[in-house]
């Protein structure tokens, strides 16, 4: 049976469905950021409560970068372990449990992949028509197959993430469809849920956060979540935040948008933040920076992170390591803070990347004892 | 600082580290499998606890395939959302600390890609040499790249994944290299751990677990896992096991060893499985099965997973699905039951495959509102 009719009493609404009383089913639904944060997302008595597995993401303590940056404590937030494979799935549950909430029967967005890979995980798991619109030759390819394989409507638009945001906006003002950017405010709700987690984990908000900007949604999402958690004196602190663009799509550190985004992080390939203004404010409220590393700098710092550290980001998320790196290198003294990087996504959505990594040794041989022994220098 | 020195004594014996009185450090090591089940695992006061984030996955309700199948619940367990994007994990961080706790400073499996990735990454993190022995032409490209990323040294050789083993059982008999395959009964252990979680997660066992059976550890774990759930009294009941093997690959089920074993699943695609007479005992204590299902079947279900749950997995782990459906299409009733079907990988593992899937609708357009209102009928 249907879980959404195991639990509650099911409204179809021209194919797509509602829940209602979901109080009275306690135990039908496991986890996931809906149920477990229901108090604090704008969740009313109608809104559907499921979960595709989203949230409760690892925070794994540092066992080796820690040193060079001579800190108390370095963790990473590992959103890549969601199950689309990048924290937008927080938000987009919201999004879509909001949407259905309406009676809504469509959804789209613009998006670099992983926005696109978690609508249409949500939009296949809610029985829902769910329309992409990605720039053409901009996205990594695990994402788009992520896309294709959830069944998702897709149109490559010859032009930049922004254009295609641009007409993600148009057609969901002139149609009935919901829009489920991070221009929609529901995301940013569900994405907030990451900073509880880490108040949760290390017990108190950390000193520093370190985290990748693109559209901007996320560090916004990040503040919002501190700051809630503040007010609840789930913390005594506030972090002061440190996003990082990419030196080729670094619109916020420049002050003006950049028309040709470049850079190897597609994830934060942005030119015109949707959430600029919001991010300068969360960024200022903190003391903190928003500032940019090179495309060198994102790839020695994913190369880092996944042979010293064991973590397999996408580059875009290795964005949020260089940064630390950078400031450390900067003379920048750590001594006694404690970090938090946030890892936005999976190494294994951007497989063109992580096959460019040159390796410490791979050969073929025979299948004999000997000659693995003699590639080891065992012999 | 290095996370084992901040929680404790370091011991570095010749580049490797082990910890001693962890239990003097409650707050330094958040979740993992070694910390949360410490006392059902082979953990002594000399074993070194940490983690990269693996365990604790999700199990997810299914919103569409349970209607065909008429069974009061089915679950899928998310074993993709480990840190290295399979079941893995669990074993191999149990594996690496009883390994580390001996001093080792290296270690080797034989692998079709999953337990490469595993391997390379926790060793990757302890700082331990790791060596790989993969089957050349054998392992899904995602897994290859994470081994290169986490800096394993990898030897192809020109054979089964069957052969492979041999070759590494004989490798680490010689030298003083761990082996950290499912031979390894610490591996196992970890495994366990999968069963517990999702014993806590229903409040009981299921009526019916199915599962992939490639190298066959993984059955013999769930089962050793509810077995002790059971006697604990944290559940009531012992699930009935299903474990599926691919037709190509299906020695279990044709009781005799595979020379050339063919499959799309690369994950099972094992001709002469390591823990073939411990799954067989597993399956006959709790009255189960193991059977195959065809290659086209495990497609079936792959597509159907993503398209219609938002699951995307990897083609090995559709064969616990491919299963159920068989069962349900051969006229099993299955009304009243709580079924669980383990999803063992990440399909982001896998792009290869994931990007033969066609298309619902995929297409190039202009950057403007009307070519994509167009595109989706919407003009």
């Amino acid at each position: 049976m249907n879980m959404l009719v195991a639990c509650a009493e099911k409204f179809t609404i021209n194919g797509a469905f509602r829940l209602e009383n979901h109080n009275n089913s306690p135990n039908c639904m496991i986890n996931g950021i809906l149920k477990r944060y229901k108090e604090y997302l704008p969740i009313t008595g109608d809104t559907p409560i499921f979960t595709i597995g989203e949230g409760d993401t690892p925070l794994v303590e540092s066992a080796n970068i820690s040193d060079s940056i001579g800190c108390a404590s370095l963790h990473f937030k590992l959103e890549g372990c969601n199950p689309t494979g990048s924290f937008k799935d927080r938000g987009m549950v919201v999004a879509v449990a909001k949407a259905l909430e309406r009676g809504v029967k469509s959804i789209a967005c613009a998006s670099t992949g992983n926005t696109s890979a978690s609508a249409a995980a949500y939009g296949a798991y809610c029985g829902l028509k769910t329309t992409l619109i990605v720039p053409k030759g901009n996205v990594a390819r695990g994402k788009l197959a992520q896309a294709v394989a959830y069944g998702a409507h897709i149109a490559m638009v010859d032009g930049s993430f922004d254009k295609a945001l641009e007409i993600a906006r148009e057609l969901c003002l002139k149609h009935p469809i919901e829009l489920v950017n991070s221009v929609n405010p529901n995301r940013i709700e569900g994405q907030k849920t990451a900073a509880f987690e880490i108040v949760e984990d290390l017990g108190d908000a950390p000193d520093h956060l370190f985290i990748p900007v693109g559209n901007a949604g996320n560090i916004v999402a990040y503040w919002k979540g501190f700051v809630e958690s503040r007010r609840r004196e789930d913390c005594n602190k506030l972090p002061i935040l440190n996003g990082y663009q990419a030196e080729g799509a670094a619109p916020i550190v420049t002050g003006k948008p950049v028309d040709f985004p470049e850079t190897v992080a597609s994830a934060i390939r942005i030119g015109n933040p949707a959430s600029w203004a919001k991010a300068v404010s969360a960024r200022d409220e903190s003391g903190g920076i928003i500032g940019s590393v090179t495309d060198d700098e994102i790839l020695a710092a994913y190369r880092l992170l996944a042979s010293k550290e064991g973590v397999f980001c996408e580059p875009a998320s290795a964005a949020s390591v260089a940064g630390l790196l950078k400031q450390a290198k900067s003379g920048i003294d750590f001594s006694g803070k404690k970090i938090v990087c946030v890892l936005t996504g999976n190494g294994l959505k951007d497989p063109d990347i992580a096959n460019e990594i040159e390796p410490t040794s791979i050969g073929e041989y025979a299948a004999e004892l000997e000659s693995v022994e003699e590639a080891l220098s065992l012999a």
